[in-house]
């Protein structure tokens, strides 16, 4: 029998680090060697994460001291502008990177400056970096030494446009996404908005005039299309825990097209979309703690305008499940091993 | 001194019939003089409704002991289907009829039959009924003896889109609204979909096939255009009490307008709109309890697409505040008075 | 290797249904068969549940269809009431039976009339029936035919209370449990009180005259104490999806003893339940989707009160979980198998 | 007509500070002259709480810019420790001041500085301070130039114990509150414990070794009682954003009292107390916003231990109302003006 995989994760305070604990945790071909957080050394994880109580012997450590490079695998779950400065030393060394923060998702180093508004000190290792989208990637996947996980937001809403995009059904200058984010998708860090307080029987759009997960959802949806896209992306906070609930908009080019049967054909295969049946409105409830995304295509009233529903839990199918779904195409496991988990309802 | 006017309120069981009881107790020139629930009769309404304990001493009256004849006007806080029932002879009565639910919203009664599957027993008092938002028709409404007072989204909806569409600005075959609305939206029934466990944490879209408020924002918008308008409408129910978040796309047909003057100087004058600043967001708690919709527009990278923000109560400008601020229009009193409660944040 | 158990559950259409289908299906050594219930007989169980969408292709059949006679055991999830009927045929036919509802806890049928107000049908069958609380009766469960599954408030106050209680250390004519519930605990069933907008952003005592499930934990706790125990019951309801937090006080007799040891040796053993850090206090969520019972003992400014803290998931360690962990121990499995699942947080 | 009375608050970004905002503009004799805070210099006060906009045209002030000594009372709504270090100054200067935060509440200057860790630099102020809950020290008040504002829990606790403590009804010695928050209590600051994330979907105690409210309480009662009174109490923080639910539980010494008449009778006159009928239980949602204590006693089974539930909303009655109801006291004005303010639901 094959030995675990080594397995290190950097940045482990945040919700996505624990939520990587949880599902590498029920991987039987993975041993979680060492989580790191220099503000957290020497505490135990499940002092601050009381659900790991039983689970958990991990105790925080300094990436020094958790030799990283030892790993066969290194997940970071950190704020950008971190893994870039460790990435490329790691990869050197042999290690398979899955940075779950944006350091790597844009191909073009400007435009990441632009957004990120910090100098990018590796845009040479970005070539080598794989935007890591199962549904549209695998094959990339299978082979990198680098992937960038994609974003919550950016999942739910490529998954939601790919099988137009692809087909050619939709005018692609004028891609419309609304979305609605759990508070999650803010981090676990000390902030007045995200208090109770503050978002709670509330919601409202955030960072209209331009959210930077907006670039690498046109990036990505460009390379499908073979051609450029231009989306309007209005990003809202709603007041619940997780989940990301994007609705999409798209003028047909022409009528005529079974929707339903695009969507499901499309996906047929892929364990981590679940088209649901003509009709379908998706809870974000229905897939929390699942590495699931669910879709439902619409074309109202048969006007010109397709509406597209899609619903991920920005933790797992948008952060840590999906960065496992990833790791198991690179170590070449089946890809659902460790992802089995159910969602969490009510 | 005037006497006061005297007032019923019809299906006084559910959140618009308390919110009417709370706005029209405050209201110098009102006296509730009965209200109408035949399920609770010779119920106190403060046993239903404990925040109304010390402040209303009222009775759940039938209709026909209310004797709603004998006041100068009756807001019908109901489902469909029953002002219809009672209104002509209210209105031969002589009394002047606030309707806040579907039955006269539209014009055209085999619409009307075809959205709410039910047959409309009184089609000609169509005509004399006028669609009660401010905003666009302050003047009918100040000698209406039946007004019909908007739902909850086509108000957020519309006022946010009136001045672009008044300004002939952008394509009106291709509007689009991606709104939310807090469960109250759903009334205070018995049911499982809007059990907390059902609905809370979570968000979908819902009715995306169709949705009856659609065609009352069609008609009103295409009455402000002089054409007729094509919208494509989402609606979604977020998990909170109150508030209706509209979200607004429509394409530019020209550039170089200052949407931002357009807007302030379209609402200027407007006591129940407030266009904030440049680059505002609205939250729905800003307007929880008050007869407010806050607006702000955006033109994210200023591309073609114009985003719009509105956000309101809608137990307030979506319902209750609207029906009390037409009925100070009709009664010729200063439009906000009984209208001045703040927003309760947290 | 040893044929799966074969299982039925009947009243599959609650969250206590819908939890129990998500621990045995993750259960390697049972075979769900059937789930029953008459309201929805034909139709899919993730048509309900849409959590269950791509794991659970069962359809609910009528009792009679599941032909439960062939089953090795049946759970009910059912309300009170319904167990009754059709546990003694079952148990005639060698099915062993685990009721999570209330029909069987009680020893005393005339009390469980008064509680109940409903007549108990087959009062000869609770001799035989074993109060299912594996830390207080596990060897009497291991042989039991039929075990009644403790409630959701009873479990988390027993299991804070018998340390004390065994040890002798506090009065027993004065203890005093203020509890409160998530609004699962109402169960899905269409209702004004558990809205959305009735319940979210308050919190309430309710039924402070006298709850249900009060006799059975000074049943149960009299038991332990080998005489008469007096509770005081305060439940509440707070706006949360699942969890129940009880805290306790009882009157110390005497002082001097180390109440952290007490708690800590008294359970080391037990698989599910955590008996915290000194100075902790327990999160419901740290135990979300959990069959865990975490506690924690304080003796505040060393005074003779001792406030014991007690959280658990009222749909798994104080239901589904519960009566799963009582099945492990009929069947003789592994007491944890099927019940690894680590809370969900955030 | 008398002048307005000139009134400066410091500490205004807080949740109390702008609920006396809506409070203070409501008063017809109040003119708010001043709103101070260092860090918020020169912005105004709707930048910060957009349901202010429209109503508010207050700018952040410094106290320096303030001039507070030229009010005519001004209102502490700040950390404690803050007021005691302007105080003096200003009662020498004839203001009179309410306090709401901690630095007067209690008579022990040496108890103080153990329960807030902190040297207390005016003991001799303390003296003249009045503890300012109406229901026990009105004729006090007015005549104080310096009022302590209870505390949110002390307020609720104290309206609920004090019909039984004042008619010598319950032994004192083992008095218990078992109490829950909403999160506006934790203030409005950066935090990571009071995010959505840590404190939705969740209830926990805390502070069970001691609260710092638990000697102004003791304190209290004991003046009331007129002996020692010995009390438990644990505070749990509740996923809503206002309320103080507290549940009360003591011993009787003697039955045969009517306990309802008892609390009806002591309250009768009382603008701020609500003596619920018999049977009752009060939910927050019902005083959300109001200036309201709602009480329900019981006496469950009829045995020794009395149950008392006690409804505030925790920014109200517990902090911005009572200051303003005192201030009414102090002023000479009818206790009612500028708290008349419905609670809104849902």
């Amino acid at each position: 029998m094959r030995n675990p995989v080594r397995v290190g994760i950097v940045g482990g305070t945040g919700y996505t680090g624990v939520e990587l604990l949880r599902l590498l945790y029920s991987h039987p071909s993975v041993e979680v060697v060492s989580i790191t957080s220099r503000a957290e050394k020497g505490i135990r994880v499940d002092a601050l994460f009381p659900n790991l109580r039983g689970h958990v012997d991990l105790v925080f450590s300094t990436p020094e001291e958790a030799r990283l490079d030892r790993c066969d695998a290194v997940f970071f779950a950190t704020p950008h502008g971190v893994a870039m400065e460790s990435a490329p030393g790691l990869l050197e060394a042999g290690v398979r990177v899955l940075d779950l923060s944006a350091d790597f998702r844009l191909k073009d180093a400007a435009q990441w400056e632009h957004w990120y508004r910090h100098a990018h000190i590796c845009p040479r290792v970005l070539d080598a970096a794989v935007y890591g989208l199962p549904e549209h990637r695998r094959e990339q996947i299978r082979d990198a030494r680098l992937v960038a996980v994609p974003g919550c937001y950016p999942t739910a809403i490529q998954l939601g446009f790919i099988p137009l995009v692809e087909a050619g059904l939709v005018h692609l200058d004028s891609l419309i996404a609304s979305a609605a984010s759990g508070v999650s998708g803010a981090g676990r860090q000390a902030s007045i908005d995200n208090l109770l307080t503050e978002c709670s029987d509330s919601i409202k759009a955030y960072a209209v005039p331009g959210h930077r997960h907006l670039p690498e959802i046109e990036q990505e949806l460009s390379s499908v299309a073979g051609e450029g896209v231009s989306l309007t992306f209005v990003p809202h906070l709603a007041p619940m825990n997780r989940g990301i609930h994007a609705t999409l908009f798209a003028r047909l080019k022409r009528s005529g097209t079974d929707l339903q049967a695009l969507f499901e054909s499309r996906y047929a295969a892929e364990p981590a979309v679940d088209v649901m049946p003509a009709g379908s409105h998706p809870q974000t409830r229905s897939v929390r703690g699942a590495n699931m995304c669910r879709l439902a295509v619409h074309q109202p009233q048969g006007r010109e305008t397709v509406v597209v529903l899609s619903a991920i839990d920005n933790l797992v199918k948008g952060a840590a499940g999906q960065a496992v779904q990833a790791f198991n195409i690179m170590f070449g496991f089946e890809e659902s091993v460790g992802l089995g988990h159910w969602a969490l309802l009510p």
